[in-house]
């Protein structure tokens, strides 16, 4: 394959970031391919946390392959690192090994980065250039970039309706309304999300694994219950295997100890009313690096964290049918007048089997 | 534009065939190009009913442009007429012309020609082909088959809703949920029908016009009023111009009186629940003619329409918002399974302006 132009090694670049989609997480997925003389000579993508960037993967491969670096052009989906981290910084090792351009898509948004990374290049008489498909760079690492910028996950919601915006009938059927196509795919968006949010009501209800089974990846995310009041079984199927994080609202030692013992972890965010700070649960979610949170909760839960401003975005599979009179999606209250809708953009729409998943965005 | 092969013939005698989208009715909507030596020397489309059909309109752009017709190949998007219409027969006119080879879409469904006009192009030793771009052709004139084959017309009904499925406030408010573009694509669906079909609760509510405005058009569509009661009072926009058609269940020959003198017609139609009888007036629609019926109602009439299996595609346009609490989209009761719901196809799915536009076909 020829790389001709910038615009193509960064579109090789990403196709390589991809495959971090599982992995990479709490960092994000970077993509790097090497050429020179128009070919391409090393390429590679961030391994998971503690391994290596995208960079280093890439120079290895090059070098693995009999490839001299000197003189390449590198494009990279993120700026090359210049800390310390689990790593030492990728910057340099492009110094060291005397490439002669370096194509970034975009900045990286960690204060640690931030620039630094492109300068000490530039410093090193490489020549830098950045913003090649930078909004493609930026939407593959959206949770990272939402955590850098704003300390809070991206937050997708994922739920399935009929076209007439049902999810269930009133007597609580709601399985399969979806398509088999529709609910694999929503296990790929699982997979790629650091945790997986829902709510008390989801788990009494469905008692969910909520885990990724329908693909294979070698992480399964975190999963997250919301529960003021620690009403949750020891037995839920969520707390198997450990790990689970539990937001409460009220203190309750004794069944507190219980879930530990199931290898849960307590969060404890109470708001004025008695039921878990949402927004505080977000900046929490921050703070313990998920990048990509995806909600699968209920009427309820659903609608107190679009009230309180806490998603980014609906993932709505919409079946092709009409279930009538039955429930919806979200629990809103009633409007005065239309301009307190609250609004979005569509950002995608594409047919899944026999379903349409929609992707929009709340502006 | 050179011609290399049936498929693009054919394309290009469907875009022609488009043209006549607003001015057919109730004829279908043709297409023709004739070719000879891979070149285009004649093209054209069905003329207003009573007028030229595209054949003849082909022949005489070619003639007008000094070809000879002798030997060309007929493009066509529906099998050439047999039958004395309000015009000759095409296919008499195609064989006295001595062109060598005439390609079809699709054969008629009209009973009066169905087959027959390609059996008497080949019975003339034209050779002939048909079943290119049969689906394409078929979708152009979906009411003229609907009424050919099934007696009533195609009935596309028109909605509009939040990404909720909602379609109007509690306290009534429902303008501008979508965007000028998509009420503006509204306007292009009800000049391609024969008729809008609304209700009385919508008449009485918003007293609509009903008609084409957002774009141009030559000819505007009939108006149907469903009003089993004759409610409608004499001075409603929708039966300014006259000609607009009320389909009623009691008779009341005072008002109808009055209604006749604002150039309204009654179609008095009962069902055993004294209610227009809906699956007849569709059976009726077809007897006038009318091939693709454009509905925009209510939430109950709209219901009604689809209980009664009237209602053949959705035209739903989603707007990127959500409305809470609020009206829903269609009448329908509460299913007691999941297999009792009503079944559609995705058919498209586009952006248009900030709003989704969705066909559905109910299968």
């Amino acid at each position: 394959m020829e790389i001709l132009s910038d615009s193509q090694g960064m579109s090789r670049a990403l196709e390589w970031a991809s495959k971090g989609l599982f992995t990479t997480s709490p960092n994000p997925r970077v993509g790097c391919v090497i050429v020179k003389d128009n070919r391409i000579i090393g390429e590679g993508c961030t391994q998971p946390a503690g391994q290596a960037h995208a960079e280093v993967q890439a120079m290895n491969d090059a070098i693995n392959r009999g490839f001299e670096l000197r003189g390449a052009t590198v494009y990279v989906t993120l700026e090359p690192c210049s800390h310390h981290g689990r790593t030492p910084p990728c910057a340099d090792a492009l110094i060291r090994a005397g490439v002669s351009r370096v194509v970034a898509a975009l900045a990286d948004p960690n204060p640690l980065v931030a620039g630094q990374g492109l300068a000490r290049l530039a410093a090193a008489g490489i020549e830098v250039a950045c913003g090649v498909l930078e909004n493609e760079a930026r939407e593959i690492n959206i949770g990272f970039f939402s955590r850098m910028q704003r300390a809070k996950p991206w937050v997708r919601m994922k739920a399935a309706a009929s076209l007439d915006g049902k999810t269930a009938l009133h007597n609580g059927l709601s399985q399969w309304i979806t398509s088999e196509q529709a609910r694999n795919d929503g296990h790929w968006w699982r997979a790629r999300a650091c945790a997986i949010l829902t709510g008390i009501g989801t788990v009494n209800e469905d008692d969910p694994q909520l885990n990724v089974r329908e693909i294979d990846t070698p992480r399964q995310p975190r999963r997250i219950v919301v529960d003021s009041t620690l009403q949750i079984s020891p037995d839920a199927r969520i707390l198997h295997g450990g790990g689970t994080w539990i937001a409460a609202a009220r203190p309750n030692p004794e069944k507190e100890a219980q879930l530990r013992d199931r290898g849960a972890e307590i969060i404890m965010l109470p708001n004025a009313h008695g039921k878990v700070d949402l927004p505080a649960l977000m900046l929490e979610l921050g703070k313990r690096q998920i990048n990509e949170l995806h909600v699968e909760a209920g009427y309820k839960l659903n609608g107190s964290l679009i009230r309180e401003g806490c998603v980014d975005e609906l993932l709505l599979y919409l079946a092709p049918s009409l279930l009538g009179d039955a429930e919806g999606l979200f629990d809103l209250p009633a409007l005065e007048a239309l301009d307190g809708r609250l609004r979005l953009s569509f950002h995608e729409a594409r047919q899944i089997g026999s379903d349409l998943r929609i992707l929009a965005r709340f502006i």
